[in-house]
């Protein structure tokens, strides 16, 4: 049907709702901050500051850091912004606000797909996330994962090239043969510019009831589902 | 019961009866070779070169190179030991037999024993095995991981102290939260000695008939159990 030897998949947005999750996980300990924010809009800002500070390591400006530092580094910021000075923050509050990134809800046609498709591909994430940060995510979420790819794996963040040709090499598999799965335009460019298969899954409402970004497939991927289960069915599963 | 959050296992020989396996694999292989070698011994003679080679990186004369590499360099030494020329080989027959390695058989009370330890703790292996081998091992063998740990991950050979100090950073869980499942004291010992928990389970058979190693544990390891059941069960699945 395909020369498809392994599946692999973007997890911020295309695998987990993370906005809801978030907002829904920081809710009671903003509160316990005395902090007046809407949980959306505080994990909107949480996330504002993420390709920023990859771009950082992308650019060669700082070398290799995992997300969990960057995340946390990234709270601290916006908390400042938020009137949060240093001295009224303390370590405990801020490392459990940090560790909401560990649980995620999967959007609900995820689970049974994937399990469709282990029957007959490798699947893994490839996400910037870093290996424990995903271990604890597919864990909570029961991801049936053959295995936990991504940045902390080979070094590099997405879509700097080196992330999808340094995983293809730990694959052991063509280019030709990978494909990743991702609901953002621009992780599918950066495969297919290093000779990867792609296949996009729309998620219109990753950043809530008024996102303008990656609502449509803004080219010719080599698959355009319009949810996991479609997927699965398109790839003889 | 205990503080373990996570369980990490050596792989050959722990896990997958690799001699029985590489035995059946490369026996039709030798054959088409016109060698008139036994395929046990031809196993054997395969798995002496493991440790030298690994030696030459961990004591820093080589840079970090995957497993999969490894076993081919061997297997074209082997095969030289045999009398079998550069002139009289094929590119093809040489990766089919080291294809074998990723296509090892577990021992028998090993994947209903990880089904319920994977309710319980995170589950990995944490063997020398690049990652494409393991997960090849893995998916032939239906070994349900919550993730690839190993010498790819980490750059360091078992038992460099590395290879441990890595995993437990990769983890983000504390030494002592850490246990490490092996047939082998000298990998306990290491683990111990990075400030991991032990779990001793002996394969008597591992090196065939006349194994001399490992038959017994040579220290008072945290458990040691008969199999992986009876190992669950101590650790409370």
């Amino acid at each position: 049907m395909n020369n498809i030897r392994a599946v692999v998949f973007d997890v911020f947005g295309t695998v987990v709702d993370w906005r809801t999750s978030i907002a829904d996980a920081v809710a009671p300990l903003i509160r316990g901050l005395d902090l007046e924010v809407d949980p959306d809009h505080f994990a909107d800002l949480w996330r504002r500051r993420y390709q920023p500070a990859m771009a950082e390591i992308r650019e060669g400006r700082r070398e290799f850091t995992r997300l969990d530092t960057l995340h946390r580094e990234n709270l601290e910021q916006v908390l400042l912004e938020l009137g949060v000075s240093e001295a009224d923050r303390d370590e405990a509050d801020l490392a459990a606000i940090n560790s909401a990134w560990h649980k995620l809800t999967p959007w609900p046609d995820v689970v049974p797909a994937l399990g469709r498709l282990k029957q007959g591909y490798i699947i893994a994430p490839m996400s910037n996330a870093n290996i424990s940060m995903m271990i604890d995510i597919s864990k909570h979420a029961q991801l049936p994962w053959d295995a936990i790819l991504g940045a902390e794996v080979v070094g590099a963040y997405k879509p700097a090239p080196q992330a999808y040709t340094r995983t293809a090499d730990v694959l052991g598999i063509a280019s030709h043969q990978i494909c990743l799965v991702a609901a953002h335009n621009y992780d599918l460019e950066a495969a297919r510019s290093c000779g990867w298969m792609t296949a996009f899954v729309p998620r219109r409402s990753e950043h809530g009831p008024n996102q303008t970004s990656d609502l449509v497939p803004e080219s010719d991927w080599d698959f355009i589902a319009d949810d996991f289960s479609n997927l699965a069915a398109q790839l003889g599963c």
